[in-house]
């Protein structure tokens, strides 16, 4: 079992995970292949979202997670298998997503299936996606009481 | 420290959780010893949860988690000790169960407190269980809002 | 990459986040160096919290967190870079408080920034602190028919 493999994979994942969460993109960007793929099982835009290079993805992701949406992204549970310098791996994602001027959160969770693939000694992210075990709309209307007392995304008033 | 085996052992776990939620019983039995213990400290079935077999845990599993019941067992924060053949470990867990006929969702935090055994080279789950920092149900009732966007295990009316 | 000294890391983070839910105080001030320093970026106290000591530390710990309130601190996502006998750490962190008392839930994720010192053979957590993705109230009221089934700090009536 090739540990420091399995070590740089997951490092490449949470970096991914943390620029999406921080609306780093140019940085997402070097988390994957040039002709990196993505598949998000969302039901949230009427239509499958499917992406086809790096490009694609961060261009989508770069104007639909706009400064007034805030995500969490919180993935664990790897199940990662190494084979030469391509890897498959399995991980369960938990995520909450969080509009203030829509009035409403979002939650889900989803096992994403992952390719990755090493170039000059960098593990980086060569198809992403995954299927949905549930996703949640919950109005803000129905708590009533309910209060952000704390947002980075926020733009005060 | 044996980081092979820690891994092996944090991937074992993360397969039974897999398949716990994806309700792949066949593939689950195989992350256990024949003699496997299971105590699951949840109050949600009136008494203690207790099984004393691979047969007795999948059994249950099989016939309680139905297709109606949507689940999501996060766990992660592992600390587990090797020693020979055999290993301790703790985890958290968080845990969220759907349950759309009966208009509730569950909530959950707990630590696990598992042991390990190799057989034949092949890290097993010899006894899992834990104790609750907290469990909780909200009536669907109270968000009237609320609506499931995706689920795995819904039966479309 | 050295590989022990990651899990080394790991496991020193996991043990003090499972005192702080556990409230086992003595115990979390040995993942501490006696210099640490912390900073939570929560708004709930109204003012910035600031420590400069382990003692300081456990001190506020001890005394705000008390019997009344359950915490979950969930944390994942690391990204440790050792340098010798120091390292820097990033981490997602969702959390979540309940405080029956006052019929309000606290739920928010942030991202971790600690540093971590190696004294004697033992790593230990040298400074901690995190700024908020997000940090919400939902008072109780709001969900009449929420049931708290079960709660290791409560007392019960």
């Amino acid at each position: 079992m090739d540990m420091i493999a399995l070590e740089e994979i997951r490092r490449v994942k949470f970096r991914y995970l943390r620029c999406l969460d921080l609306k780093r993109w140019d940085e997402m960007a070097e988390t994957l292949t040039a002709d990196a793929r993505a598949r998000y099982g969302t039901p949230s835009y009427g239509k499958a979202l499917e992406f086809d290079s790096r490009e694609a993805i961060i261009e989508f992701l770069r104007t639909t997670v706009g400064p007034g949406i805030t995500t969490v992204h919180f993935a664990g549970q790897p199940e990662i298998e190494v084979d030469g310098d391509t890897a498959r791996g399995t991980w369960l994602l938990q995520d909450k997503v969080i509009v203030p001027e829509h009035r409403v959160i979002i939650e889900g969770a989803a096992f994403y299936e992952d390719t990755y693939r090493r170039e000059n000694g960098a593990w980086l992210i060569s198809d992403t996606g995954y299927d949905r075990l549930y996703e949640s709309m919950t109005p803000l209307d129905d708590l009533p009481g309910f209060k952000l007392t704390a947002n980075r995304w926020s733009t005060p008033a």
